[in-house]
């Protein structure tokens, strides 16, 4: 059941959003007559794609909660992570190979290889630019969570079909990868919004919800929709250490862990009902379900340090909705 | 000729770049020990495999001649440009799948292309982090210079085999790639080194300077001595449309411009010898001679008007040297 404070929470949300896309579209627009066009032109489809805008919500919001009332300081800062996330994005495709990215050709199979590193480059630097107004301890930051974002890709090439691949490792890649930008952005609205006290709660609000995040992206990659735009099973054509997987490879024994193991060594579609059995039979999914709550009641509690606030219900509203969301 | 005072000069350059060296590996030392290890290992290599540290020896002396005084804030300028110079050099490889660079193998042969991308993210945000801590003018500077890199780089793919470039496209290709980042590099010191007064000159010494070393680069790629490290005719073989070679096509006519294109569209390296022969009737080599004295001119009459100091004779020397550089 959908409460009527859920349906209204939500339009605020949806509010944001677009907020959020005009941003974007005005900074997309203003670049278009500007000596860098060439490049602009390249990257504005994928910037202004739509995508659910996840991040950059979340860091007004924070900023917001933190008692922020700059609002172009907040959106300046929403923005210059989306356009760093975005930047990964381009270069995460030519590395997994990707065609499509939120149901379009990314860019690199509609432009050339070459065109893409560079877009990707010119989005870091965009980003960058952006974040650089802040304090430089947030300037600090956004530099060391990209060099995070960068580590965690590397030991995630690393563990590639790595049957051995520990917990450990999965989490050093995911808080590099995924749940160091929501850390950042949460942790960099509470200093711009210069709510030195708040700054810790958020780093933790931000970890947890990153890693609940990731971890419903592995379980979406086995269960997900294919009708709802997201492929199925991309993660375990790749070679990709999930969660549910180290989870499987862990409590299955014998016979069923040999068949596991061969099932994931050679995998291909048809081989998806036995798959789909192991992970069932080691009791993977419920197990990762749980991780997940338990992330996401830790973000909440942080979250709880924040003075009751609008914006801080509608964080609230947010990090429930992630650990629902069916893309 | 050598003078004493240009050996002495020399001796002080290359003190400066041993302490740009020392600085660089110390910054390096620093990340091995930090969670980034895993990717700071497959940069090591490159940003300590020598180079000959123009760029941030330059923004040093720059730095001094302005007036500046904090050699720390000056080296770490002078390591932000060079790390930034690096990570495009990483993704350049790249795309022109180069297999050498500085007669060593490129990092995407060495580990894997998906490794490459990364590791030049990581670079980028290396030093954007250390250039950070500057004034939001230099942060903002910066990020244009690297968007302006990313459209020169784009703007020469879009030009790779066409004969009808002109030099105002080439120029736009340079000030973008090579000219912009020596301008930043020496404006920005002028801005840190809290010398307003001579930020404008110092740009346009800076760009001068970076048309003249791009020229000479040039050059060097169709007279290079391939045993002093240089490939020749590489910018040919890529089908990148050099001055030289936009000269030459502009200067020859007729039966021996027809030939010419056609031993540009049909390149190989049995052709060298009709190549050099048609560049040689067309005068292009004396004519980019020329440009680059008249830049090298400029650059130094931009320098005039900063005060009389060491640094500035040492820039003056550098400028000069780079006019007659073999590699």
């Amino acid at each position: 059941m959908v409460s009527l404070n859920q349906i209204s929470a939500r339009a605020e949300l949806e509010r944001l959003r677009y907020q959020i896309e005009e941003a974007l579209e005005d900074f997309v627009q203003k670049r278009l007559s500007q000596p860098d066009a060439p490049v602009m032109r390249l990257v504005s489809d994928i910037l202004l794609g739509g995508g659910k805008r996840y991040r950059p919500v979340l860091s007004v919001l924070a900023y917001q909660a933190c008692g922020g009332e700059d609002k172009e300081k907040a959106l300046n800062l929403a923005l210059s992570g989306e356009l760093i996330h975005t930047a990964t994005l381009v270069h995460d495709d030519i590395n997994d190979q990707s065609k499509l990215r939120r149901g379009k050709p990314t860019l690199h199979t509609t432009t050339s290889q070459s065109h893409a590193i560079i877009a990707g480059d010119y989005l870091f630097a965009l980003g960058f630019g952006l974040g650089g107004h802040n304090d430089d301890r947030v300037v600090e930051r956004i530099a060391s969570t990209c060099g995070g974002i960068a580590t965690g890709e590397v030991l995630q090439m690393e563990h590639i079909g790595n049957l051995s691949t520990t917990p450990e490792d999965y989490y050093a890649i995911v808080d590099g990868k995924t749940a160091g930008p929501f850390a950042s952005a949460c942790w960099g609205a509470a200093i711009a919004a210069e709510a030195e006290i708040y700054a810790d709660s958020m780093d933790i609000f931000g970890m947890e919800l990153g890693r609940a995040f990731q971890l419903v992206d592995d379980l979406l990659d086995l269960t997900g929709d294919p009708a709802m735009g997201k492929p199925r099973g991309t993660d375990v054509h790749d070679g990709k250490m999930t969660l549910p997987i180290i989870h499987a490879l862990t409590m299955l024994h014998g016979s069923e862990y040999e068949h596991f193991t061969d099932v994931l060594t050679n995998f291909s579609d048809e081989r998806w009902g036995e798959f789909t059995e192991l992970i069932g039979k080691a009791g993977s999914l419920q197990y990762v379900r749980q991780l997940i709550e338990n992330h996401i009641e830790r973000a909440l509690n942080a979250l709880e340090e924040l003075p009751e606030s609008r914006a801080r219900t509608l964080m609230a509203e947010l990090t429930k909705m992630s650990e629902r969301r069916r893309t």
